[in-house]
């Protein structure tokens, strides 16, 4: 089987009306429509893409993609194993392009492409060995894993040879523990029935769908105003009981002390943790906000919008986070996230994935196994966020059952999406968007 | 005198070929053609427009341009009072638009954008004032400058109450000193003499003709090859000789232990600072370095690339740098650039503003004045930085005379490029662009 080689991309700016039912409402953002950048690198050989995308939520999505087109560019004439021989090599060539950087560096809209480029290269990977993404990356051998990653920057906090005696170690006991695992699935929470912009009753219904669904983790969006915020953790905490667990998420909504202030009147209904308390670059403010919730046995959660590797890594070593949220489209794909669970294992911290969007809980699917199978090498105090929205648009969906993520059977990074809904969603020409352009 | 209103806006990429001569190289960024994405901001009073403009180093600068005109349209049909009556309620606009804010919040691409349309509003405000910029900004009274800053995420390193007391002592005595500075200028120092693409003979040149203009502080690029940089600052030291100051600047190329163990090696050239040793986001990493080099008299200097004001206030927070480098284009504006300085003042540690490129130095020349008649209130230990690029594209170009920035004096943010110029390097359909298509 010889080595694909990449001809040619599109790339694509794909919109979800979603900000009409309130859905992902939360105090910073309000309205989002949920969106993807979507690449497709096409190869040589019949039939074969790799398919990647990165989520927003909707304006400046165009921005996105225009940028995935650039990075897509430097693809184009590689064949995959040149590529992956030396993916390392590869990652910095996109992240550090000399005129590129600048724009960033590893961050923001940039990054944001970065991430839809590598998912796709990855996915390429994945279909040509012809295994889903987490099987491709558990049977590479741990010096084969270490050489995906750019450890620029890292060695102050995690040298690669620790890196070689974690992987190796899990690598041993590997398939002892998959059986188990691949049976159960790795475990969820919801967030379906907390949005912002949804009323008690609403609340309260969804809380109770998602008991009878076996659901045993319910997280609800905070941070707009107190007394509203007291209400809806009541109903939440009544309609759960005592014996399920409540997390709550301000999405960066309050300076230091006002999220330690704030969280001091929440502590009464008992939550797991408190998620971006404040400034997703605030390593030392989320700090000093674990430090003052610790007593009351909240820990602080963040990273859904942690730029890159560098920030985690300040997080880890400043004690800022109980609970570290790796976010599968702001970090620059597999290699990068990898590397930060390599980080998140060297500090003891459980990587807690954030989700949601659209695809995010098919990328999330494979991370967790990777997690669970070789890097953290277990699923205790581990929890991975789920919402049920768009997942129909996928070939590959992620199949959750009981309350956990059921292991990805085919092929690739599960992020193909239908062509009808590429066509159909497609911003702002797509048959959805045109009929609202006549509607309006 | 009625407020204008701003009828609509213009975007350009305009891109200089400065890579032809390795003008501006260095160890992370080979290449560079100075660019700027321009914006024109046109309102309802004849003749009057407010000009901005972010800085880049080529690719990409057409991505930023678009993102700019996506902010600059959230200006239109607004006058220039309802921004400026409570202008941090635009600038929170802006950077949290609920959807736009995703693709940052607050970095990278979208950020330079704030920073091109937030410029272009101030450069209009002071155009219509009839004032320069600096001279608008030290004309306010304390309430109206702080006013301008959104105070997010701020209020656990320094309070409004502070910040005013910081003013209100500055504005007491600011008339006494204004004619002091305004007559010796404000210091600067020059690297043009260092970039990495320059041989030896060049740089002595270069440095030989900066004492003669009166240069007393010079600074080279390091961190690519350990004996070269030796050699180079060996020629550097030995023609400027012991009683002028050089800093060394590795545009972050090194990890944490690699800048410690390579400044070590540098030391016996006993620069002043060394610039960006690592990865721009790494406070605690910057913290480390500082705290071994401080022993060899060698201070941390960072900032050109720091995203935005929660960096520098860990950069602080955190004793990582002795000198304060904010760029004028990175960060959104003089509203966050504000806080930044007040920051600095609070924390004792001297702004010694990042400039060159291009438009740079013209937009630095306006904050140094601010920064030493309002905020730090002194000159003491600072200094600015000056390259003698492109400047004749400007309109008001800056003035720097025996090694000090002279204050600006025509009305406005002194950005404004000359519109031959604007039509010449427009890229790629400009003169300078068509012509080099031809020729390749």
């Amino acid at each position: 089987m010889s080595s694909p080689r990449i001809l040619d991309f599109e790339c694509h700016d794909i919109r979800f009306p979603t900000s009409d039912d309130l859905d992902g409402s939360d105090a910073m953002h309000q309205d989002p429509d949920y969106s993807a950048a979507y690449v497709i690198l096409r190869t040589d050989q019949d039939g074969l893409e790799g398919h990647g995308l990165t989520f927003t939520i909707g304006r400046g999505n165009d921005i996105v993609r225009d940028a995935c087109a650039l990075l897509a560019s430097m693809c184009v004439g590689q064949s995959l194993h040149e590529i992956t021989d030396d993916f390392a090599a590869f990652w910095r060539r996109l992240t550090s392009d000399s005129q590129l950087r600048w724009l960033g560096p590893e961050k923001g809209v940039l990054h944001l492409a970065t991430a839809a480029v590598v998912n796709a290269v990855w996915d390429l990977w994945a279909k040509h060995e012809n295994k889903p993404l987490w099987k491709l990356v558990c049977d590479l051998e741990p010096e084969e894993l270490l050489q995906t990653i750019d450890w620029r920057y890292l060695s102050d906090a995690i040298t690669k040879d620790e890196a070689l005696e974690i992987l190796r170690a899990n690598k041993a006991t590997m398939q002892e523990r998959e059986r188990a695992l691949l049976e159960r699935g790795y475990p969820a929470y919801t967030t379906s029935a907390g949005w912002l912009g949804y009323d008690d009753e609403k609340i309260r219904r969804l809380c109770l769908e998602g008991i009878a669904e076996g659901w045993t983790h319910f997280k609800i969006k905070v941070g707009a105003d107190l007394e509203d915020d007291k209400r809806r953790c009541r109903v939440v905490r009544e309609t759960i009981g005592n014996e399920r667990t409540l997390m709550v998420d301000a999405n960066q909504r309050w300076d230091v002390g006002e999220a330690i202030a704030w969280m001091r009147e929440l502590a009464e209904f008992r939550p797991l943790w408190i998620e971006e308390p404040t400034s997703p670059d605030d390593a030392l403010g989320h700090a000093a906000i674990a430090k003052s919730l610790a007593p009351l046995g909240i820990g602080v959660a963040t990273g859904e919008q942690c730029q890159n590797r560098v920030i985690f890594k300040q997080l880890l070593q400043a004690g800022a986070i109980s609970f570290c949220q790796i976010d599968s489209c702001r970090l620059g794909g597999p290699n990068e996230i990898l590397a930060v669970l390599l980080l998140a294992k060297k500090f003891g911290v459980p990587v807690c994935p954030h989700a949601g969007g659209v695809g995010l809980c098919e990328y999330v699917n494979h991370l967790v196994f990777i997690d669970a199978l070789y890097v953290a090498g277990e699923t205790e105090g581990r929890v991975a966020e789920y919402v049920d929205h768009l997942h129909e648009h996928f070939i590959d969906p992620c199949v959750v059952s009981d309350a956990h993520y059921m292991a990805p059977t085919a092929p690739g990074y599960s992020i193909t999406m239908k062509r009808e809904s590429l066509d159909a969603y497609r911003y702002p020409d797509g048959a959805i968007w045109r009929r609202r352009v006549e509607r309006d």
